[in-house]
């Protein structure tokens, strides 16, 4: 828990999603830390059917959410926002050394080595799916992606979350990766990373994540018929 | 620069690799930071010929290398232990809270923006490059990489390094993904950011972290027929 501040944190995120990316967008792991922290945030929504809505968002090199303005820091790139948050923590991001190196190396375990699996994923479901390669591509895909999940769940074993010393930044972190895989069966063969991910996702923090994100994109119904 | 430790801490690295990987296999990068702060170190090599010898790694989920000990910390993901070790230089990662989360977002740009496009083009071009689809995906994939590229580019400008407060883990890392064009020519029409990835090549620090990894891999040449 953080003292208050004269302004809350500003989150960007999106006014409106196509309908598979809702409930995805990556500012959900940045109100998810507040959420557990328990600090109020602001958002500042962009609307991405506007041309050149990429470039307007502040300090974002990618054009994309979120970034965050907390009094004189800018950042980008939510796995940053996360880890920068997650120091008013002592529970998210441990403040002794040995836990703490936990807690960062599955936070970047789950950016570096098992999201990017997730997004090749995503590739060659959704954003590459018409492609001539996509249907011969995808048990290859696929295979990459149970691989790693095979990994993290052999390393997370009987525990409730990755580390004994309890949920952590990695934890969130890992969580948010692993909701990619949404309805496939790439967790069928593992029941306890699928428990994991079940048990995260049911945190109150993140329920009332999750809800404000879609609250956001509820205000803008309008332009659900966009194709 | 740090107070000497009783013990250097001990990186892991491999004792082999193919031609195409020597001197990218990525304990490089956690060389290059301690050859940055002037910290010395151990290696201990696993070779990767040998049966089994992922599962021997200490502490590494996924089986790559490098995993770090240091004292009582035991990391893993190369991204982490850069960012761990660079606690000990304000100027690599600075105390100040603005340039922090400056040098900390460029960092997760690095590992979560722009490495995973290469780790589609290491796919495309090396991984895969048999499969049936390798020829027909190789454009979309290099178009991939170029925007991530173009956007580091714009982000850089004028500029040294990519923050005006100099050279940090931000940079280091950005650097150690950007080595991934390896020969292409992505960066051709991109002149400011050849100059940067030159620039972060050719510091001394980087240097010394190179021949050390490339002095390791030297000491077993009979496995350099295996197929």
């Amino acid at each position: 828990m953080t003292t208050a501040k004269t302004a809350p944190v500003e989150i960007t995120g999106y006014s409106w999603v196509p309908g598979f990316a809702r409930g995805f967008v990556r500012d959900i792991r940045v109100r998810w830390v507040l959420e557990e922290i328990g600090e109020p945030y602001r958002t500042r929504l962009y609307d991405p059917t506007v041309d050149g809505h990429d470039s307007r968002i502040p300090d974002q090199p990618f054009g994309q959410v979120p970034a965050l303005v907390d009094g004189d820091c800018r950042l980008f790139e939510s796995g940053a926002i996360c880890l920068h948050l997650a120091e008013r923590s002592p529970q998210l991001l441990p403040r002794d050394p040995a836990p703490r190196a936990r807690a960062l190396s599955w936070s970047i375990a789950a950016l570096n080595s098992v999201e990017p699996a997730f997004m090749q994923y995503a590739g060659a479901t959704i954003f590459e799916r018409k492609q001539p390669w996509a249907e011969a591509r995808l048990p290859y895909v696929e295979e990459m992606v149970r691989g790693r999940l095979a990994r993290v769940s052999d390393a997370l074993g009987d525990g409730e979350w990755l580390e004994p010393t309890g949920f952590s930044i990695g934890d969130l972190l890992m969580v948010s990766v692993l909701r990619e895989v949404r309805d496939s069966d790439l967790l069928s063969d593992l029941p306890r990373l699928a428990d994991y991910l079940a048990r995260g996702t049911s945190r109150p923090a993140f329920l009332r994540a999750h809800a404000a994100q879609l609250a956001d994109f509820k205000a803008h119904p309008e332009k659900d018929a966009t194709p």
